[in-house]
């Protein structure tokens, strides 16, 4: 890990984003694959969607759509051990997101003018689900729970097939625990192509939410627009604040949970603690000997792993909320005072009994959160992302007539006299 | 306007979208353009900005923040009347903005299970305002007191300077009723980029929001990432679902005021009523000869003016739910019944004597509306766009050793042995 000794004047927004820059370059040649890929399904759906299906993932499908026959075999293949957790971890997601639920009204301001606000499910949502080894059923939870809070009538999953056309049984257990209406058989840009735009046999979508490798990502960056998406996430990465209190085999521990997910996964220890610092160090080292996913945990902690040393923890606030964690963990004494201070982060996660971990799977918040830094600027998965707000406004006539005059005035300053005449007309009784 | 007879089985959304398209295609000249103001502001920094600014608006500034004499001038010239309108209507947008405010909470959902969420506004947010004819003061309050609303420290102005450095007085004037904390001689591209990445002299925000010219729309699609945006908006539209009870010149009058802002602009008529409809477009053209922005107004409607004759109401409904409108005005008999059946609009005008106006300026809600059919999954601009949220957990050492196995068990299947071994240690002691 690359140690930082923090000056006495702190760091400024720009050195942090230096320091924890990863790689995220955009290639224009999966750009140029994902346009073709996207074209060929918007002008000939199916045919397309099953040509493309057969090349990148195997099976040449007669249909898309998973049956509720397979879906039993995947909840019987999953046995009912793993179905009661799945249960109860999708419990207490349910539990926590219709905290979220928000719900229309409409009041009188002023006598004869009623203003509100009507809350909407999006009508129809596609939840997209990667395949292969990145096949996590606790994603599944949470990116379809809170659209089913929500109310969306119709939530579509798409997912690629394994080459005999199956798909992991894990997958549909926790689809259909979490909700979903369909789930088809599409994965990779395709899938995505085939929600944004409908085929044949799959109606359109009017947002997709949902992780997936570089092609996924392209194709919702250029679909946006069309639907609305989620954030584009980038590689996930954790923020430990901790003092002399901490355990540095649990904070280590906790770091090397991060490092795990992907070699760009970034783990930021920020501590005034020298003597924590070292001991955390030397506990990774040790620790990361004896990891089975020892490959891609240790490139994440040599390249992004970054120990900030600060002069007290007011200067270690202030880097970590210039980090904007995805993952923040509190490890010092008044860790639930300390949250207080916190302005950028994801999800918050306070005291030593309170891993990362637990959140990923169990505690009910989504798991679903800004990365990169983008804490700063937005927020995690949550029932508000599948619902949108129409406002609604209502004048009489009398209290029309009382504001006409300066409608009319401000339609005069910018020069919109159409403006103007619509509320004139009405005044003249045209 | 074009006529839609709309069959026995209605529309699909496929065939709704097709009607409704507007051509909206970017140029890849443009972005290329725009990343190369972008990358010399990154590296040259103010520099670059003098000299985009001297090219693309005119003037050669020593400074670009914008001072508190230019603004108490900007107030003089604007006159006590105006400003009198222009603080009226802030005190509505306020008061209307004030019920979107969220604050932070934390319960306990089981013994020593504490979870909750906090509410912190984005810390420093750039708003952009055009410049010349498309200055617009109505904007500067609907895209800044929502900012102020929601609590933003810090919320900067970035507007295009005039040839001779001056700034349109509405324009500042509107800012300092808004709660502008500063405003930036900086616009287009440039302007963008100042914003995103900073400057020597302008500290970079986290979120920029606000309308733009085809330069200012690319810059801030390929800003985004690294700093949050609002919607790029499409150009406006307006639908009008009525019956016999409509005064066909009012409702002429409100697609005309639709159609006066942009030559893409789009108006949409919806009704079950052919006599109506005749009547509407017989006013259409004969209103349209009596108006200034006659040149503007006329493309708008001959190109993109539709009126879709329904076989009933509900049929109308469902057509107007699928156009989706940003404007959307109920005149129907029973209109306040007839929004509860609509699933998409940005904004929804109850009534004969609510005008589509009236919710431009004065009536509160938001005019920065979702346009192109995006209302199906996107809202107005609020306090919510301003305002992120961290989810906040708090397990104690009983809670966590209850959940401890099942995180485990979840992490097992999911192959994060690390994910485990987190859990692990501190069931340990270790």
């Amino acid at each position: 890990m690359e140690w930082i000794e923090v000056p006495e004047e702190g760091l400024t927004l720009r050195q942090v984003r230096a320091i924890t820059a990863r790689n995220q370059s955009e290639s224009e040649a999966i750009r140029q694959r994902v346009e073709h890929i996207l074209q060929a399904v918007q002008e000939r759906g199916d045919e397309a969607l099953k040509e493309f299906t057969a090349i990148f993932d195997g099976p040449f499908l007669d249909s898309f759509l998973v049956t509720e026959e397979e879906i039993d075999a995947a909840v019987a293949a999953v046995g009912s051990d793993f179905m009661a957790v799945l249960e109860e971890a999708a419990a207490n997601i349910r539990t926590y997101h219709e905290r979220q639920v928000e719900t229309t009204w409409m009041d009188t301001f002023r006598p004869g003018v009623r203003l509100g606000a009507k809350f909407t499910p999006i009508q129809r949502v596609g939840v997209y689900v990667p395949g292969g080894t990145a096949a996590y059923p606790s994603t599944v939870l949470m990116d379809i729970i809170p659209a089913h809070v929500a109310g969306v009538p119709s939530i579509a999953v798409f997912t690629p097939p394994k080459k005999d056309g199956s798909v992991n049984p894990y997958i549909l257990a926790a689809a259909r625990v979490a909700g979903a209406t369909e789930i088809y058989k599409a994965g990779g840009a395709q899938g995505v192509a085939a929600a944004a735009f409908g085929t044949e046999s799959i109606p359109p979508v009017f947002k997709i939410v949902g992780p997936g490798n570089a092609y996924v990502a392209m194709a919702k960056r250029l679909v946006f627009g069309t639907v609305g998406i989620d954030m584009i996430a980038g590689p996930s990465e954790v923020g430990v604040l901790a003092d002399d209190t901490a355990n540095p085999v649990w904070v280590a521990a906790d770091l090397l949970a991060q490092a795990e997910h992907d070699a760009r996964a970034a783990v930021f220890l920020v501590t005034p603690s020298r003597a924590l610092a070292e001991k955390v160090e030397a506990e990774v080292r040790r620790q990361l000997d004896e990891l089975p996913r020892r490959d891609i945990a240790a490139p994440s902690v040599e390249q992004y792993g970054k120990i900030f040393v600060t002069k007290d923890m007011n200067q270690a606030v202030e880097v970590m909320n210039l980090i904007a964690p995805e993952h923040l963990e509190l490890d010092t004494a008044d860790a639930e005072a300390l949250a207080g201070d916190i302005v950028n982060a994801g999800a918050i996660f306070i005291g030593p009994y309170t891993p990362e971990p637990i959140g990923d799977y169990f505690a009910g918040p989504n798991h679903t959160l800004p990365t990169m830094g983008t804490a700063a600027f937005s927020s995690p998965l949550g029932v508000y992302d599948f619902v949108k707000r129409s406002s609604l406004l209502q004048y009489d006539k009398e209290a029309f007539e009382a504001v006409a005059e300066k409608v009319m005035a401000f339609a005069n300053v910018e020069g919109l006299q159409a403006h103007g005449l619509a509320v004139k007309r009405r005044m003249d009784h045209e």
